[in-house]
């Protein structure tokens, strides 16, 4: 697990573009963004906690976005039987994620796979909106802090994360569906050993629980996000004990 | 459009399930969900404000989710042209789309098809996770009190919802991709004809400023919903001036 | 069952469009695509067996395609707790298929739920490639001839075609990977009832005999058809007797 | 461009299993297929021509399927900008595409992206179904002699492949839906620039002539190709001179 401590801008603007992914379009939307692409340099201001179009269109005069310092990549080495993935793409192992909760305070969960872990960080977001939509976030520049522990005999289906309000399963994969199947999963594994859920409790508490977001679409991978807030796990951990 | 004036409970028990509708579902959980099914009572305590299962499994003893009564179902008749829908399907026209912040004080915007828009709503749910993966929610009873509006000359792809702080768009598809895409598609369309946003400035608002939610995978169609916070667009308006 | 006798041709010219459906095409496809749509009229050449455009551009002036004529919808009536489906939907029940193999001579199973079936077909297309890219076939007019049986105490996930050389099971879903499954488990049921195989067997078979051809993605349902040679099934029968 | 000019078989046997992977099942046939996964053995009868279990269930007794030796990996190194793709992955650099025409007399048109172009070849198949299935194929050794030419100043979205009869394009992607778009597009692109088709004839050829099947559901990426038969295309050869 690795727990961010800090994770804070140091610098004052960002880049990102005005292009919109192949997975968010369709056939009428991909001809009204056929010509887009360019890239859109933003100013940070930390001292106001936002974002603005240095060099903005007619309606954007007074647009605003408000910071929050994200890390796109946390990731560990695959098992040594897979290729070394690149830098873009994303798994079991973590990665490329670009989930807007990996923020300061939270704790990413990754498995260990090989010695060492080999653990790195990356690919700082000044904020982003769900989907990354434009393929990039407000790319910037970034001081960290984190701390990390190892967790010994512990298996994950796929890459968790915790808030101070939740606990967070991620699905990464090839669709939508897939990576919403995978989330569910991880999430249903979570339940089953940390809470000793039976089959018929994980369903009742997914079905009433739930909160599932996007997280991108930007990547290789699709990500799904299943959110469960902690104050309806209390009454769980206190039951069965 | 339809705005819910009054959505509340009037009796004190709904019924669910502990099934996981197989859309959720990767090949081990539906292993793990196969003899599950069996319905599931809740009490309601509107006085308390949360629903709680009659006889709870061993962990979920002290288990309680918070009420928020819903409506699965607001729907138009869709054009002429098209078979009249059953009340599991879901479109453009609205219909069973299960998104739980079609609550109380919500407007729900739909495209008049056909002369006097043959309006319905229903399918009342004391809550709702995201995604319904039950099937069922909290199925009960409910007094609603609504008001409607016709707005002359307006076209719209799919359903909208407005809330006090979020304006959503809805992509109802056979798959969560192509729900996506809709919902994107729905936005975009909203952004450029009520803020008359250029492509470019649809890219950079929908990249910094969406909010994805899947609202259910239980009926034919899956839904994503696609939210924009209020606030965002309040710059929007007053810049185009 | 329906048993198709004849399946032919009554006029000489049948219509057709250039246009491609959103499911087939990619952002940059749908970019290209964008101004398509217009109606293409063909000429039915029976006695030499061939279908041309009547105005062929200059890159199709010697272009034909051999006459195939087929039906695009065989449908009995879903259920009574289902609404009455429209002419563009497909299911279980069978309907607008666009199945290019639906041709005289092959026999179309199709579950019967309400009293007296209540059977019905059209949609004559000259031919069609599979797909049915254009969101039309050569779409004509059709003598058409067939029997139907009843086979009592059978049932069955889906559709089911035969012909002479092939058992064929058809998956149709809101995306070609849940048609995929779906075509897959309706052809695992088949070899499991009528061949009495173990799902061991079943894995052998599927994974040596499998031919998946994708039949369209035109209408709602998209549709994946799973063939298998009726040579490799003459040795099952006869092994397990 | 890679011609194969002899694949041949050069032991006696193969390796399978009775697995069905996931892609291609849904929840009950999850269920049922839940306790495979056992390695089958197959005998190659070279002169028979067909391929036979070593130790057949019950019903297989009498089972074979014909030899069709084929490679299921063929690529060239993506370019320098992406990690190295792992064994199992596919994609516009060809790489394990498992389809069951890459055969003895088919070449294989890839893009050069690096100097050199790194070509390698393997995963010998005696035979393979549609899908592969299993997850694997009737896996052997195999001889392979190939010829290597190349094609200076082409540009090709993704990889082809050309028999006796047809031109073929796969489209490689996370879900069937996403090939189905890829391989579309690339037979678009091949249309356009070998015959220059116009976008209105690209759409009535491919409406009238496409026969889609599913080359491979076992990898990271799925697999749909494309395959236009060359009679169709030497009428539009001869017309445009």
């Amino acid at each position: 697990m690795v727990h961010l401590e800090r994770v804070r801008l140091n610098r004052d603007w960002a880049e990102s573009d005005d292009f919109i992914v192949g997975r968010a379009l369709d056939s009428d939307l991909a001809v009204k963004m056929k010509d887009r692409g360019k890239t859109v340099r933003w100013h940070l201001d930390a001292e106001r906690g936002v974002a603005t179009p240095e060099k903005p269109g007619e309606h954007l005069t007074k647009y605003s976005v408000p910071l929050r310092p994200m890390l796109g990549c946390v990731a560990v080495a695959p098992n040594v039987a897979q290729a070394a993935p690149g830098t873009g793409d994303s798994g079991r192992y973590g990665g490329n994620m670009d989930f807007n909760e990996i923020v300061e305070g939270a704790t990413v969960y990754l498995p260990v796979s090989v010695p060492g872990a080999l653990l790195y960080v990356g690919d700082g977001h000044a904020m982003q909106g769900d989907g990354e939509l434009n393929g990039n976030a407000l790319e910037t520049s970034m001081d960290v802090e984190f701390t990390v522990d190892v967790i010994p005999g512990k298996r994950i289906m796929g890459p968790r994360v915790e808030s101070a309000t939740h606990i967070m399963t991620m699905g990464l994969d090839g669709s939508l569906d897939d990576a919403f199947r995978g989330a569910t999963a991880n999430m249903a594994q979570w339940l089953t050993e940390e809470y000793k859920l039976t089959p018929s409790e994980v369903a009742q508490v997914l079905g009433t629980s739930s909160e599932y977001k996007v997280s991108e679409v930007a990547d290789r991978n699709a990500g799904i996000v299943l959110k469960i807030n902690k104050e309806r796990l209390k009454s769980l951990a206190s039951a069965g004990k």
